[in-house]
């Protein structure tokens, strides 16, 4: 067997979002039911260079691969012209070891299939008629989650407009989707972004909450990716306890370092109002009761997503060369 | 930066032992001083498919590059024609977290710094006038472990004998050693071949001791590298509580699943007579004290040798190209 080696130009090409939707929505099941195997995540760190290197790995009961993702974040090398983030997925055989594929994505597959679990948790819990999307944020997430809702709720003509710290800021991302076809608004005041949204995407590294509760309307749904580590918090702790449902991409994970996290900490986050996503996903769990309800996604980031995101590339390269 | 991509027979071309000694020596010395930063291997069991997937990662202290090993043992794989073992090295910069090198070694890698580890910790402690080795077993790492020593202590003019279960595995390995202009004689009798040895390398994977302490004369040294993993052991438990000086290469690994691991759960190793390999190659700790000492290095695998011979490999193929 050849090991098979693509590279991020070739992963791009091979990719379109709307067929990747079924593998990542599977992936938040595939946590919830137990199905995925994940051991903690190894870390290496560099103080001196300011720079880290996460290595994680998982494998799907059943699927006949698993992965092993290794991504590095080296955050003085801008100031060299070099990206931060760098990375390698392998997707190797569950049923012999061998190496299938080597993918030298650089953070390509991670950051769209943070877009893609952001779009499945948005539609599976805001209200059926939503139609304006607030987006805070405008990195490359922010692109990526902005692309993957489009397509996901194509049917609702969705309408964006994007809240961020910079005017020049707002306007590159309005000329990236603008190459995707997609209008967004530019909206500099955040309160008047968060209180006619149907829907808000969280997208920053905040540290402080940013997203005050008495701007959002019942019936609004959030979805915040920004908390991946301790430390970062996108919403006010008041919004996070008022919500009428909290549905977390892993329960242990939120807890510890997701938007819940303080809430927790400080014991005011009212268990009965949390869920796992997929088992809201399954249907074993309930998703927004009523209109009015304020639902909030905490997503930290699952490596059962990698896992699958990686299997779509590697199944799509078979595909095309069949 | 591009990355570098070397398969195995690039490797067996770049890599000459003698090449790989002072890397491999400062990678015993660099766990024992406390330069090497080793988290614990990540591990995945595929127990429907009698298979594993070990992930070893980790940095010497200092050093440009940073080391990421996986490797697989699928064990009914040779029943299809394919080789149970499969792995890739990953090489990254410490400096910006790039990846240097993809080495699709095939466990070429962890063969030969094997070899060369065990070599390095016998002429350490073996008597100064050592001449006959007496080899038990006569796989793949056998074939190392004579070529690395016949390298290393050339001016020695060894003498090598090889026991194994089987006549035609002893004549394939002595076959395979010819070509290396070796030459090894075959010795059906276990115990004519302990009683008549200077140095004995043991590397088979026995789960129940086959050298007795009975067979052993005075002023023998043993490096066994065969107990790998819990419950592998080469060397009656007698043999090693009777040792003058056992040199461990990493001395928590060793109490856990080396050949001194009963010992030490029976409550009979003198914790006296034990010390630290890479100690000893620092000249921190005693080596050798007398011609008639016993002395036995007890090799687990040290993830620092993996980064070495990955650094060697990388520096070779770069030397070559300048």
């Amino acid at each position: 067997m050849t090991t098979i080696t693509l590279t991020r130009p070739d992963l791009e090409k091979l990719l379109r979002i709307e067929d990747c939707f079924d593998a990542v929505t599977d992936a938040y099941k595939a946590v919830s039911d137990g199905r995925c195997v994940l051991p903690p995540v190894g870390y290496l760190d560099f103080a001196s260079a300011n720079g880290d290197c996460h290595i994680k790995y998982g494998h799907i009961q059943g699927d006949p691969t698993f992965v092993i993702k290794v991504a590095t974040g080296f955050y003085d090398n801008p100031a060299q012209n070099l990206p931060s983030s760098n990375g390698i997925v392998l997707v190797l055989s569950a049923h012999t070891g061998q190496i299938e594929a080597i993918l030298q994505d650089e953070g390509f597959l991670t950051d769209l299939r943070s877009g893609l679990g952001a779009a499945i948790a948005t539609k599976a819990l805001c209200r059926p008629n939503s139609k304006r999307v607030g987006i805070v944020g405008t990195g490359i997430q922010a692109g990526y989650q902005i692309r993957c809702l489009d397509n996901l709720m194509s049917e609702h003509a969705l309408e964006f407009s994007v809240w961020g710290r910079s005017n020049d800021n707002m306007q590159q991302l309005s000329a990236k989707m603008q190459a995707h076809d997609i209008q967004i608004q530019m909206q500099p005041n955040l309160q008047e972004l968060c209180e006619n949204s149907d829907i808000i995407l969280t997208t920053t590294p905040a540290k402080t909450p940013l997203v005050k509760s008495s701007w959002i309307k019942p019936g609004t749904h959030i979805t915040a990716s920004g908390a991946d580590t301790p430390g970062k918090q996108e919403l006010e702790t008041d919004l996070v306890v008022r919500a009428s449902l909290l549905a977390l991409d892993k329960i242990d994970q939120c807890l510890d370092h997701g938007e819940v996290a303080t809430a927790h900490a400080l014991g005011v986050l009212p268990a009965e109002n949390y869920v796992e996503l997929g088992h809201v996903l399954a249907g074993t769990a309930p998703g927004r009761q009523h209109s009015s309800d304020i639902t909030i996604a905490d997503l930290t980031g699952l490596g059962s997503q990698d896992i699958a995101i990686a299997q779509v590339a590697l199944g799509a390269y078979r595909q095309n060369r069949s």
